[in-house]
């Protein structure tokens, strides 16, 4: 189903990885941390400040949010994106943000370290071969009832243009369960990997939708051999303006960071183990 | 789930008609048909004339075709649209044609006297919003995972930017079932009759991607209260580019057509009993 | 995907015809009306004279409930069968009952005049041997989830044991969708007929859940090919002890027969114009 | 959606343990392996002795199988239970095997130390009602569509009948990834331990249906908070009767084991983390 050529891993190990402004993805595990939306300097400053101090790796934060109904809360536009852009200052941390519109990829790439391309335009064509042109990284979430290989193919649709900077991210599909919010699937990480070159990201924010539950799929993604996750954080969740009830607070997010840590070093030494046994890793 | 000022029937028995060019959509019944792409002149022009003898309303042809993979054919693009239009003038035919980028919307609106907004498109808010500025009929698929409150939703973004002329068209649904392409879901037409003065059209050549099936359900689409039906016919579907599974021949799609007129009288007799014991239609 | 030796159609238009104390199945359009389930004697025969009066052929009524939770209403068991019996002595209307437990199959034979496996039973696997070894026809639910060669697998467990009297029923499968209770497939029905001989019915009560979407469904329905509808009729739905919301009145249900009626003619015409054209039935 | 009395976790952090013939399951980590059935002595016994050797606790084989089509495999029956014995005799490993009619579970209980309900029996109450009646331990799976809370009403038959030894254990969904052969949702494992004081396993092996995630799938399991696995083993997978794209070899079994001890010291670490945060476990 499609031709793969350029997304395909052919069947060998090669892996690639993915530069953000200093931040590789594809080869330690990587967090990436933040407010679902940009609500105001204020509250996003403060947010960066506490997971770059908890330990993520890059920022996020939405500018332009697609919404389910138009009378929404639809982002601060260009003033979210010139709020993101003081946060890297303050920080330091790289940032991302999503962009939903073919006509907003060029300016919108001078404002952040990486684009995301949101679960209702993974098939969104136009917009996916607008980011191919540019050579910004590109997260592409998994569209929430796709499967692997029309993944895949949107990937190849933006690697097509010339971009080879794309990283996969699953934020769960949508099944039968009503108490989750979508139920995250681990494992496409593995899947994935099997079929794609490409790095795995993890949403367990969006994948769960429960903060309960961010905790325990953000170790098992890191478990079932995820590249990052993306965990969404606010400063004070109750007041959040969008999926308040996925909202991380900072102390919980610290928290989560230490285990990671833990897990990390105990799947080093899985790695040590397989290789004394000369054995590769089993992607 | 969202406000639906706009789009909600409000409760009361109140219908919605579009008007395409000489052509009204919602009070009798219209077939829309043509080939899934127009891919030359002559296949265009001879199905055009085919599917007008057999009695259809309004001539379909894709000219930008959203596919999985970036390797396949993607339309004809602007030359497609010109094609179309010398169709419209040799069989006095309106057209419909999907549209796919939002840069393309107010050009593309020149050629055509209806725009379809895709299943893959149903959440890209940006294309809606540009068909909500114009004043063109849009008809706005069902997304394949879509429930019938997000379909709504999706319309009223449309009609929040003072389009009101938009129709509802469910394409089947995706589901675990493989004999099928998709699912056709005909139980949505009366419910998205309950929620909505808008018109509902059926896809049963989406809807089921079996030629085998599309008679039987263009039947029950009507007898479960449907506006219309849209069905892809080709004048030789062995040598379709797209969809080839599914293209009904001119015979066929004549012979349907007769089989929906006697529906039809049957359905004014329905309606007369109705009026007869004082009972209005249960929408 | 299983050898379909017995259930297949083998591809010719062979079709099965299964008899019911009386009423041919898989020949006319056949109605099945009833309650969900038997409640009481006197709520029994009231409705049972009700549907007899409107036309229904066969009388539904159930006996022992499949229940989600342990502490809902199970059914009457022996005590409703033996209501059921005394409606039948009383309208002439055959009877149908779900059975649910290997151990009870043999004697609720002695009582009914079909019995019905539920949609939760579809792989009891060792309830299908035990209507197998049975000569009474059984009206066999598709499962909320199943594919049509899954069903089908099913239908030959119980025609493999050597009872070649099965009629399949489908009851809308579970979808994402929130405002119906199930998706009803109706594009199942020609679809079940083209890979197989066995008759094949709609219940469009738990299809849909909702009671103002029963009429519209079965007469869609019947427009697809089905053999028959099996209705949920209760005389006084707002008392109901199960599935209240989808139980339909009596005057309404009776309405829905003279629609029925009225289509039933018209597919005739169908018929005889095919039957003209020299075309057979696309089954 | 239905009365949890006795399934309830009730809001507080009380956990329940299921004592399998000296092993508990829902203190430490449990591993259940063996063949998906019982198909000779000679492997049942050579599988056993491998899992037991790479430190296994339970012994899993199937005697009934319930199986798609009439026509395959449907397991050794009695005779297959008796293999069962003689391996629990010459490993001391305990031993679980599926039932899948209520008129065998009186005598199945008498040769096996735990009995697992399949995912198409979930809802097979008369089922649940028997082995209610029992005190040996049941592994209850998920059914391939159910809900959460479904499953949970279905633990609540088997306790509202005196049984309080349950496991739940979840096996994958359907969805339509078509990739893996189901697609297991390990976020039902920290979701049920939310709502239910029930031990909760996972099945990776029928959970992805592909031996090359099975690994991964088992660690992220355990990452997640799962009381135990079950791994299908055989000892010549090329050679099984049933499910051998999914049967590890009993190498690849032992370097998992290996990893899980890992992954299990790595645990430990996080919990006295927490005891010196005074927190308690978030389930």
């Amino acid at each position: 189903m499609g031709n793969l050529k350029l997304t395909s891993s052919n069947g060998n190990n090669r892996r690639t990885s993915v530069h953000v402004d200093g931040v590789t993805i594809g080869r330690d595990f990587v967090v990436i941390a933040g407010p679902c939306s940009v609500e105001s300097e204020t509250q996003t400053l403060i947010t960066a400040q506490k997971v770059k101090e908890a330990g993520a790796n890059i920022l996020r934060g939405g500018a332009f949010k697609p919404r389910t109904s138009p009378y929404d809360f639809q982002g601060l536009g260009l003033q979210g994106l010139k709020i993101l852009q003081k946060a890297k200052r303050e920080t330091g941390l790289p940032v991302v943000t999503e962009v939903t519109d073919p006509r907003d990829v060029s300016w919108v790439c001078e404002y952040v370290d990486m684009v995301q391309i949101g679960t209702r335009n993974m098939q969104n064509f136009s917009l996916l071969k607008e980011v191919g042109k540019t050579d910004k990284p590109v997260l592409l979430k998994r569209g929430m009832n796709s499967t692997l290989k029309e993944w895949l193919n949107c990937a190849e649709y933006i690697l097509a243009e010339g971009n080879p900077n794309v990283i996969l991210c699953e934020r769960g599909i949508r099944t039968f369960e009503t108490y989750t919010r979508n139920t995250l699937d681990l494992s496409i990480v593995p899947s994935a990997k099997e079929l794609s070159h490409l790095p795995v990201f993890v949403d367990p924010s969006h994948g769960t939708g429960r903060l309960s539950l961010i905790e325990s799929m953000s170790l098992a993604a890191m478990a079932a051999g995820a590249d990052g996750v993306m965990i969404e954080v606010h400063h004070n969740p109750s007041e959040a303006l969008c999926d308040k009830d996925q909202a991380m607070p900072p102390d919980m997010f610290a928290g989560l960071m230490k285990k990671l840590q833990v897990l990390g070093t105990c799947m080093v030494q899985w790695n040590q183990e397989r290789e004394c046994q000369g054995l590769v890793r089993p992607q």
